[in-house]
């Protein structure tokens, strides 16, 4: 599949493996600790933490070579996340767990308020909603049929 | 657990769930159409759009009585999903896919450039990064281990 939603997915969108990189980006680097927050069995989180580190989102350092001990560290891929994780926890205060109920909040040290992170337009700053943006096949499209009807070239007359 | 985003991951996290919402998206609402373009299963399809329509994800719409056939369209809170696939798309692209290879692109109509979408605050406008933002318990946290260490009141003295 070209698309990379479906390809991102497999990398990052089994249940444990984005909750692993969410302890990551809170400051967790070793297997005790995200075993212990995470409660799941050793041997799943083994195989998830050697998933993230052959995706390229998790890096493995030795911290003990005598007793093998290693960190796992967010990569630049895996810092590249961040986004995926801030919308996605949005989504849920919003959807999910409801207004007043939200686990964590962020304050943006910049200007010193809670924030929400809204999308906007890299060019022209603007807020992007769906209704603002047009699709285009893109160069790496090998299936025409991906594409939103109104984006795909117009059938001939007749 | 009160974390939204392992929340939201029960609802959304599955592969298959997020492809449906992105083809959703894409203005597809029927079954066949879904089915046609995920290459899934029949009874795996009805089973995922099921889930979603629980989830309040997708209301189904019956647009023939007599066949008993079904619109899938998405909610608002289906609509809200749109900033999430919107980061994991643009992560795939990037990461996982490759600059070149994207197989859409989106253009905002509001300036006609080509656009990225990037996470800004929503109070001052500033782009946002993980070392801009301070995480805080919120209203709704049980477990005061969730929050990363920088985030925990501070052990008293000695």
């Amino acid at each position: 599949m070209s698309c990379s939603i479906a390809r991102s997915l497999e990398e990052v969108g089994e249940w444990w493996t984005l909750l692993v990189v969410r302890d990551a980006f809170f400051g967790i680097t070793r297997f005790e600790e995200f075993q212990e927050r995470l409660g799941i069995a050793r041997n799943v989180l083994a195989t998830r933490l050697q998933t993230l580190v052959e995706a390229g989102v998790l890096d493995r350092r030795c911290y003990d070579e005598a007793r093998g001990r290693y960190d796992y560290v967010l990569t630049d891929k895996g810092k590249a996340l961040w986004p995926v994780l801030v919308t996605i926890r949005q989504w849920g205060d919003q959807w999910v767990v409801g207004q007043g109920r939200e686990a964590i909040a962020m304050v943006h040290t910049g200007c010193g308020e809670p924030t929400t992170g809204v999308l906007t337009c890299d060019r022209c700053g603007e807020r992007l909603k769906p209704r603002d943006v047009r699709v285009l096949a893109g160069p790496g499209l090998d299936d025409p049929d991906l594409l939103p009807r109104s984006a795909r070239p117009a059938p001939g007359p007749g």
